[in-house]
């Protein structure tokens, strides 16, 4: 199998878009990658195309690619439509890596695009629920992410505190990432005193609606170098594993625990050799677990991490520091290829105000589908300069 | 790039299937391939799932593939979702394909599953035309493909009755079918008196909904002479193209076109050179212009070959000998893996009563999307014993 970099990467601001179709948000950030990689749209020979909810929530009910691509100008290429629920962007990722590791392509275009918004609110948080089974006994996202807390917080000690924390942080650094879709910087009074949505958890800790897309191109080492004389940042491993997102009872290994693991093998890579992560931040306690799956630290030493400020911008470990789903935004489809994006330009050094101090090596962790069921996807993804 | 070989297939019956879930057609399925292919289980490592319209239909709004192989007893492998409308079924071989020849797995699963009637006959009709964008405006697929047809009608002296003598085989053989979803063979009278559902379209030569599901399991050459002592059948190709489907104007390369000539190009095979095909016709019509768009015959030919009965089983090159998605069934996603199963079930001599005599190679066409837009896809398979 060939290396594979990535050579360009683009995403739209994420938000609340009414006016925006998914066409129009797709275009954006694929001709942003497609700038970015300093490439002619006609050099790119294929596409992997992510969406999860397009089918509920606008009138597009089928190839959703051909749509949103057609409208950019596309025509004739191959294009693969994938779904993985949350982990849908990174399923798209891997496929387009796959064509060009395997020398089918050069160059291979993976875009996230997702339009959560419409004007009847009630529909699109039926179609947010709609990933749950539980959902139609009332069990929606926070309320099952509650549940699932309980045991893990009483034997570690972690409190509510730790996960406003988690919230503080990333919503600093989304205040300094002008594409996230919340940029005001949270107090813990603001975040422990908002509303409950399912205790323990508030508003602001957890993620919510958002429109937008991201996308990546990648290339074969060898033909990156006609395009860019920067440096090239290497898809060391895209892996993903089907599973379930939490086991309290942990009779099986957890999904994040799985897809680290292999993607630590595939790469020689450590967790101790990574510079930075952007990880699936759904709810917030989300992130001090996957501190503990991705093997960043032991189990039951998270809250400890996020006391101690290991994952700030300005820490050993930095984690989300793009504002994570829960600042920057979470259209389901993108958020994959926009922790990618982010990895890549921290990588560059082009992130800005909330730029880490020379950074080598990146994590992305992307997870979705159903809690405490044997259905979810979780892709892990490690990027080298 | 290694070789591929076809290992297993497996289908269920297609057909109305109200009782059955989506879970339980794909495990049918599944399990049919596993047996036929004579691996375990667990020598599974990966997996394709195509589905197109549970998310309308069923209560399985995201990550298909999970629920359904996760209920087959299948956990922790990567399952990507794919969906290309009626071509989905082929993009999941494509990718089990390029997993396999790629060198990343020796083993790859492709399913296709589609679960078409519920309870509620108009949602289903309305999830059915919600393909195309035009159906807000009562333009159904009949109706799309009647007004595609005029031009075409008389260009080339084609006559409804030319319809009726597709349907009339594809209902014979559709009939010597057991997996087969009608299985009465129909006459000229029977289908030119039926009710028209938009002229010269009668109901005989329209495919309808169906429930259902069709695998493949895919393996390296190397690796399969490990499972079995048979014949076996190469993936000479696997083509998938994006585009329109029909052309009137024919200002661009008719999507069939397209991909057959890749897929001619990739294999080295010509149409010369095929013994059987198992084409798309979703509407009758459809298998004479892939006749043309196949290279089987010159543009115009198509009408004096079925007039002389060349696509007969007993003919120079049988067509559809499954009966075709008139006669077999059009359980969407499940179409193009039906369509693998039944040319690996005629090159081993496995066909029963509509077997061909001694075929050596096979093409499988499966187009899916929105007719007279730019957003529709097209893969043509070719396989050799």
């Amino acid at each position: 199998m060939r290396d594979v970099v990535i050579l360009g990467v683009g995403m739209t601001r994420f938000g609340k878009f009414l006016e925006r179709s998914l066409q129009d948000l797709g275009r954006e950030a694929t001709w942003a990658a497609i700038e970015d990689a300093n490439i002619a749209p006609r050099d790119i020979p294929i596409a992997y195309v992510a969406n999860s909810l397009a089918y509920q929530l606008t009138e597009l009910k089928g190839i959703i690619g051909e749509h949103v691509l057609g409208a950019s100008g596309f025509f004739g290429i191959p294009i693969i439509n994938v779904e993985n629920a949350c982990s849908s962007g990174s399923t798209a990722l891997r496929g387009a890596c796959l064509e060009v590791a395997s020398g089918n392509y050069d160059i291979a275009l993976a875009l996230g695009v997702e339009k959560l918004f419409c004007a009847d609110t009630a529909k699109s948080a039926a179609a947010m629920s709609s990933g749950t089974m539980y959902a139609k006994y009332g069990f929606m996202f926070p309320a099952l992410y509650s549940m699932s807390l309980k045991h893990w917080m009483e034997k570690y000690h972690i409190t509510r505190e730790h996960f406003a924390k988690v919230t503080m942080k990333n919503s600093k650094n989304g205040s300094l990432n002008p594409r996230a879709q919340f940029r005001k910087p949270l107090s813990m009074e603001e975040i422990l005193n908002a509303r409950v949505i399912a205790g323990p958890l508030t508003l602001y800790m957890c993620s919510t609606m958002g429109d937008g897309a991201a996308a990546a191109i990648v290339c074969s080492r060898q033909k990156a170098c006609q395009y860019t004389s920067r440096p090239l940042i290497h898809v060391a491993a895209c892996e993903l594993v089907s599973g379930t997102v939490f086991y309290p009872d942990k009779h099986h290994e957890p999904i994040g625990t799985h897809a680290s693991r292999l993607a630590y093998q595939k790469s020689g890579i450590g967790p101790e050799d990574i510079n930075l992560a952007e990880v699936h931040d759904g709810m917030a306690p989300a992130e001090l677990i996957i501190y503990e799956e991705m093997g960043f630290c032991k189990e039951g030493e998270s809250a400890r991490w996020i006391d101690e400020g290991v994952t700030q911008i300005t820490g050993k470990l930095p984690v989300n520091p793009s504002g994570g789903l829960t600042a920057k935004g979470h259209p389901v489809a993108a958020t994959g290829l926009a922790q990618v994006a982010e990895v890549v330009w921290q990588l560059r050094g082009e992130a800005g105000e909330r730029q880490i101090k020379n950074p080598k090596v990146g994590l992305t962790e992307n997870a979705g589908g159903w809690i405490l069921d044997d259905n979810a996807a979780c892709a892990v993804t490690i990027l080298k300069k």
